[in-house]
């Protein structure tokens, strides 16, 4: 594959069979977007749908919305959606809540399934709020879990059979290195403990099988690869079999079996909808919608291939122009371990990041060093980053990036 | 005052100081809506600030809005701004996730204040979801909580020095019976219990005094009197002498200390920030604000002095246009113990209000027998309570209410 000339990648996007999506949505120009990892772009058809959602059904069907334009059925409806993106039979996954959130529910729900044994183990790659919940659910509930936090190589290692539940975040937000979730699931079940996904960098951005991988549970982002708008809900997922015996600590009222009946005792709905706790946040929902839609129109398996030419272009381009000034390659050289984005460190990466960002080639720093591409391939391009290597060799050629406004941090680093 | 004709209703519209806030919403041709007690009307400004959001800071500005456009700052901007409404000064008041999730946080929190004591002490008039999310909580945390409910005169003799939490919505949703907060503040601190005010219904409605009444905690809801639209954020109180003692049980990354520095160890951020959990979602709390901002330009004692205005006004002409058919008056005759709704009860309440809706006076029904109509002086008039009641009227002297499609049951009732 020629990765030596801008020519050659400008070929590779006529001929991608996915390049018509990048007109779906509406990125601003003079732009190569490669945080979508982080925030994801805006669907061209979001707009209309949430100034729909606004005016005609809040506006004017008012609170007969709920039932007319089923804003009820929302959470179950968008679980459904994106339960196809992440090999999830229907009536298993639910649009609720925040991701934090979600891991709460269902890591003490988990708990409470093995109640002879308390340790939730995790690894040092997960993101931190997946870690922090599960402390914070610790603190609360006082000996009954424990968690511990091993090196990622080390997972399968550390289950024995004190362990409850294996919580681990698909794809490390900082490499994008990738677990093997068949077999880390299994090692888990081989020991009698059961599994949480969190699949904030799997979902939208390559084929994801919760149901053939025998997952017990996951969580996920609607606002990373599912392009669903700034917190916009997450998921949950409860595996068929689990969801009726599965606590619910989180009992609102839209989780109860029937929610206007008003009863003053709580008694949880059959499924998937019992995991429903207050009102679902409708605006935010419907965009969320849109860009699952769109997602949904894409041949997944078409996107994984993408996103791993492009992250190969995207090395190929670093180490042919900018192999002097001393990036270390973070992310895997190996697909089959890693996920949809690319990073690599420097020193001095917050400063070069910046100075990123100010040529309009947007990704994001994670401390110490680690600067982060985030590669979608419905809305980037082999140019794009193509585009964004060279911007970056530029940059260090010409020093650029040592200014006094590239030191300066915001409150979002 | 004349509540005899239709025109001196019209003359009273005609001099209300509050009358021009009408034009500030978006409401349909045709109807009456007296549901804003379940979801507020839409304000005019929203339609266009949710669709700035949307295309110029997500679709623009993309992840560089946390910053930019401060959206990393919106649960406390927007909090303050409630704070507000509800007596509370800034740095008290976060807007976050929904009104169940709140209640869980904040009940979890004060228990763990009051480690020698197990009781939370509520009524029957309480939303059930409260009750549902400490009964969730008492399951999760085994003997340490217990929830007693009482009638809603017994609350303050129930309180004694096993009590933990007094909750209680301070307005009866169904009923619109109030809660004297003032008081039933004092009765749980004399005996060294804490209180969580739920202001569903008060917040936008009256003006409330959480610091002047001594209020340990309270939360809320943005999609009724403060007109944030379907399923908006809710927000929470924690008195400023609590933040910083007041456990997290729902540790998110956003309520870290330093949540871009990804420690593997949560610590909590000073003050409200701590009870932030996941990401907030931007377009729905975007919409909130918007609500929040018209209300802020209210007097809110002259909201107060108008819902009491309206609801004198369609007790009097229940009483003289409806009183043949049975209907019972179920709100207090008393300001000093009611909110900013009216209901009344019939046997038929169901097809009755189905009939009303039909004939585009919208309010809504709450089994077994309860027709609801919420009185919103923003954007209710005296004129439109005089044309719901004699709407009521000719559907009972007509008989109109006793068809088949009256009958049917939507998911929402």
């Amino acid at each position: 594959m020629d990765t030596d000339t801008r020519a050659a990648a400008v070929a590779r996007d006529r001929s991608d069979a996915l390049a018509g999506f990048r007109d779906r949505f509406a990125l601003p120009g003079g732009t190569v977007y490669l945080d979508g990892n982080s925030l994801g772009a805006l669907p061209c058809a979001t707009a209309d749908r949430v100034a729909r959602v606004v005016t005609a059904e809040w506006g004017r069907d008012l609170i007969r919305s709920w039932n007319v334009n089923e804003w009820m059925h929302m959470p179950t409806r968008v679980g459904d959606k994106i339960g196809r993106l992440i090999g999830a039979a229907p009536g298993q996954v639910l649009s609720a809540d925040s991701t934090s959130v979600n891991v709460f529910k269902l890591a003490a729900g988990a708990l409470r399934l093995r109640p002879d044994r308390r340790t939730v183990v995790s690894d040092r790659g997960n993101f931190p709020t997946d870690l922090y919940m599960v402390q914070g659910l610790s603190d609360l509930i006082g000996g009954r879990c424990e968690l511990r936090v091993v090196e990622e190589g080390e997972v399968a290692s550390a289950i024995d059979d004190t362990t409850a539940l294996v919580m681990l975040t698909e794809v490390n937000y900082r490499t994008g290195w990738r677990h093997d979730m068949r077999k880390v699931t299994e090692a888990a079940h081989a020991k009698g403990a059961l599994v949480l996904w969190d699949l904030a960098h799997s979902a939208g951005a390559f084929p994801v099988d919760l149901d053939g991988c025998g997952v017990d549970f996951a969580v996920g982002c609607g606002y990373k690869y599912l392009n669903g708008g700034p917190g916009a809900p997450a998921f949950l997922y409860v595996a068929k079999h689990w969801q009726d015996t599965l606590a619910v600590p989180l009992s609102g009222w839209l989780g109860h079996a029937a929610p206007f009946d008003f009863d003053l005792a709580y008694r949880p709905a059959d499924g998937i909808r019992r995991q429903q706790c207050g009102t679902p946040p409708v605006l935010s929902m419907a965009a969320l919608e849109v860009g699952v839609d769109l997602m949904l129109e894409a041949d997944l398996a078409a996107v994984r291939a993408k996103s791993q030419a492009l992250i190969d272009l995207f090395l190929a381009r670093v180490e042919a122009s900018c192999g002097e000034w001393g990036f270390r390659v973070v992310t895997p050289r190996d697909p089959a371990v890693r996920g949809s984005q690319v990073s690599i460190a420097h020193p001095e990466g917050f400063a070069i990041m910046q100075a990123l960002i100010g040529r309009g080639v947007i990704g994001d720093f994670r401390a110490p060093d680690i600067l982060r591409f985030g590669l979608t391939p419905l809305y980037v391009g082999y140019a794009d980053v193509w585009d964004a290597v060279e911007t970056l060799a530029d940059i260090m050629r010409t020093g650029s990036w040592d200014r006094p406004e590239n030191r300066r941090r915001g409150v979002v680093t």
